[in-house]
């Protein structure tokens, strides 16, 4: 009896966020999605994951490093062939007017990037080693710069949006949860499936304690997510949120966590997307307003510009 | 019991078309499987992706792309050797025939490419800068430029073929819907999966609302997608078909909309097929014609291009 | 009830292969794992996928191909730059021993790879334009041949072995069908999955057509598959095995189809394999003798060579 | 009856460890989540997978492999152009202080990596044949190289960890097992999922066979693995676990065998961890002591280097 009762009303689930967080907490999930929860204890090279760092850091900051490393590793070179003898190198006569070093620096580029002009080459034993040794690094090294580079630029990733508000509105013969979310992108997403998390704190036996209830949706999943797609929690008598009023839900810091995922067909790979809806991010007592439009063609388009539009309405709270 | 109605006949689902659509619209699922939905209210930042865009071009725009994009890096770049001074490209004398800008232009490009011949190769302080900069700008363009290139060769997709008609068919002791359909390409595809939607139009409390079904399947899934597939929607009473005249279909603008997906083992990846049925795209009383030849060694062969073939049939509408 | 039935006993299923089978045909399943069925009807250009083909293809023909392709381009562009005038390449006087055209063949093979060591360069317009157009094209075809080879070098399979003869033995308190198959790489494949399809012809209104059952096994998923696993099938009542003789498995030309999948830790993916037993390769009345061996220190290995070893011995048919 | 019994109380499942093994093995599962069992009676082509190996080994083993390979090419390449004469690579008089061997040597890596500076070049037909093969082949070389370095640098693999040991402690009015893992990684996994099999020793007609349960977990996924995740079996009478004592379970040599995976959404890619309990890390009433802390501020924090602490507590045996 109780293995039904949860099927249908949802599974409490302890989400790795625990289920000791005192109250008062800050949000859960953040709105870009990443998990509000910090992890202590660890060294630096316990947690710290280079390649994952590299792909995950702003544009900006990896063309950076990219460019730094570039300088740093030409100044190692450059300082062995100057160290060696800048005689090695062979510069004709017609190249006067640079430094020696820089003359040995701009032979390290020319190296470690393959073009090899060739104007200034290595003469000496030890230069050639130096060189043969900067080339075979220059092609390792590049190799794991140029696939970051397109690791990232090619990075699937969807690009959905959400409404800005959850509602709480007729739905049926009864109240419901829903919000409206779209894919942004022109790809398109297919098998597209939500997961939908309510989390509030509750009192156990005199201790404020935070729980969690997989919440069941009207559809969880839809083949063909082409443009909008509003998905509705029906708060029947099995839902957590069965008889909660606006204070009720204000007072218990609820919160829903949004987790949406399916295949691009454009990237060939599943995309995943997060989000979450506080407490004050609900309205009660509203309706989404249609966005699709049908021209005289027959053709069916869609503003997603108004995908947080509503109209106020009436509800009631069961009991 | 709803439930259990529900899991037999097929779920009802908004598929992200809403259901809001007001009747006389034209086909939701193009026959290249792309959605016939228009998104707007974006700016054009928001809904593009170059990566996307880049993948999914033309091979033809592709290449015009990667072509006026290698010109206008080398122009610019030319036009800075020009600028900083032709002479510190230190053109050796036999070189005459050419135009200054045209040999800053070469000389960018060898830089680029890294070929670097040396022939012409800066000497001074300035070009050798601005060419260690090219030279590391080169290297980390065409990582993407081949990248994206591979990732388009390599892209994994399903030359899936359908039959050109959906039947409508005697089936076993009552009706069936069905289509046939094949793995054009020699690759193997196991496990195959597909997935039927139904949509038309129904009277709603008055008002035309476009509803969708999705429909059960004799076999959804097949272990061994070796040739041709014969897809069949036994029409009983729990299906939404029941009942339907070929005039009702035409009215109600029903449409079929057909996802495929099976891991292909050349790709070591799945793949996917959309496609559609309209109303005005199915054969009332007809049975696909067997396409399946043994030669005398037992060999079985099949005729991909007979996969339309039908003959006429008499069948009867379940009342 | 139907449905109860179906899902104790194997589904029926029509594979791909189609029901409509004359009789006396070839194995379905090579023992490769591909699949014995001719496409016909399409042209050249509809099955053909040049990606497919190449990382397909024996690494002996992919080693030709690449070579052919290298010479042939060389060829093309060596003949531009002799037609241009090879007077335009620059060859300096040291280089008197070499033929024109093998000059500007050799040029164009330092342009293609990028070498350009630049003894040889080109001095006019033309040649410029053409090299510069090379070391693009060079670039990118050899993008393309680089991710190929990687691709091949790096395309996860499976290298599962299986044992020779499946076997019709005692099991539990009846009788079962069963087979071994064992991981033959180093690497550890996790949630392994195995599927079998007993395929056999059947007298159906007089006509004998092949029908397929998706047969039930003891254990279809294993979490680690670390050495052997041993696939069982009991023959009860719901088997449509029961009560088939030896005689009765060689008259309806039976065959079992093996579909065995699993997430391969080294290569991160999801790997195949397929195999088949045809009605020959059974043995009746015989047990897998253990391969499993425990040492002095309690560590455990298998002996892989001994896979199909089996000994004889008694079973009874199930009526 | 049986098989729902066997639903609710954990399948017995073989494993692929077999179930004929000796009493008094080794573990079954190392603690890096290794198969302890070795693989006998295959030659070395049949087990050895080049990649396999090479996106395996150790970076300090990977990079003598491509050091010595690097070597391994040239010397074989500047043997060529030794044997061919040292004089059809054109070296410039200014070059007189190297050896001529060495100075084909560094021809060879000049022309291997692409640099092909061009002061020494070939001058001879034979010499050009020798080096357009070196450069082709150091292309498709690098390809493998770079490629290789790229996939054992972005290689997916999650960092999670396991509390040192597991416990047996009071868990809601019953007693349960349990374990502590966590992601050590800044990345975010989602849709984690948990599988427990427990091993042991059993009596079957006087022979002591190895036995496997899959175990129930009271949660077995959730949706968001934030940071750390207590797994808990409850040892209700379905539980295989179900009056044992801690001497029962050393006596059969208990063992629990963990199968983590979840999406790690920075590598976009299904991650995997495997980990092992033997019965002499299993502290017998305990429980896990609380490692979430929240500031001022709300924002929660785990301390993941406490993950293992517990406290003594009591426990009852259910009998």
């Amino acid at each position: 009896m109780k293995n039904q009762t949860k099927e249908i009303s949802g599974e409490l689930d302890d989400l790795g966020f625990s289920s000791k967080y005192i109250s008062k907490t800050q949000r859960l999930v953040n709105r870009d999605g990443s998990f509000n929860v910090d992890r202590k204890g660890l060294s630096f090279s316990d947690s710290f994951n280079l390649y994952h760092w590299l792909i995950s850091i702003h544009w900006f900051k990896f063309i950076v490093f990219v460019t730094v490393s570039f300088l740093f590793v030409n100044f190692v070179f450059a300082t062995l062939y100057y160290i060696n003898g800048i005689e090695n190198l062979g510069i004709p006569e017609n190249v006067k007017n640079i430094n020696a070093y820089w003359e040995a620096f701009f032979f390290s580029t020319q190296t470690l990037t393959t073009v090899g002009y060739g104007r200034i080459s290595p003469v000496s034993t030890a230069a050639n080693v130096i060189a043969a040794i900067e080339s075979l690094l220059g092609l390792l090294v590049f190799a794991i710069a140029t696939g970051l580079l397109y690791g990232r630029f090619s990075k699937p990733f969807a690009k959905i949006i959400y409404s800005k508000y959850a509602l709480i509105a007729p739905f049926r013969d009864m109240t419901g949860f829903m919000f409206r979310t779209a894919n942004r992108h022109k790809s398109q997403i297919i098998e597209a499936e939500v997961q939908v998390v309510f989390s509030r704190l509750e009192d156990v036996n005199g201790a404020e304690l935070r729980k969690f209830y997989n919440i069941k949706l009207e559809y969880s999943k839809i083949n063909f997510f082409s443009s909008v797609w509003t998905v509705n929690h029906p708060i029947n008598e099995y839902s957590p949120l069965y008889g909660m009023t606006e204070e009720d839900m204000h007072h218990s810091e609820g919160e829903f966590l949004i987790l949406l995922k399916g295949f691009d067909d454009t990237f060939a790979q599943t995309v995943h997307s997060r989000f979450s809806y506080r407490h004050d991010e609900i309205i009660w007592g509203a309706k989404f307003r249609n966005i699709h439009i049908t021209d005289n063609d027959g053709k069916v388009s869609v503003a997603l510009d108004k995908i947080s539009d509503y109209d106020k309405t009436d509800i009631y709270i069961n009991n």
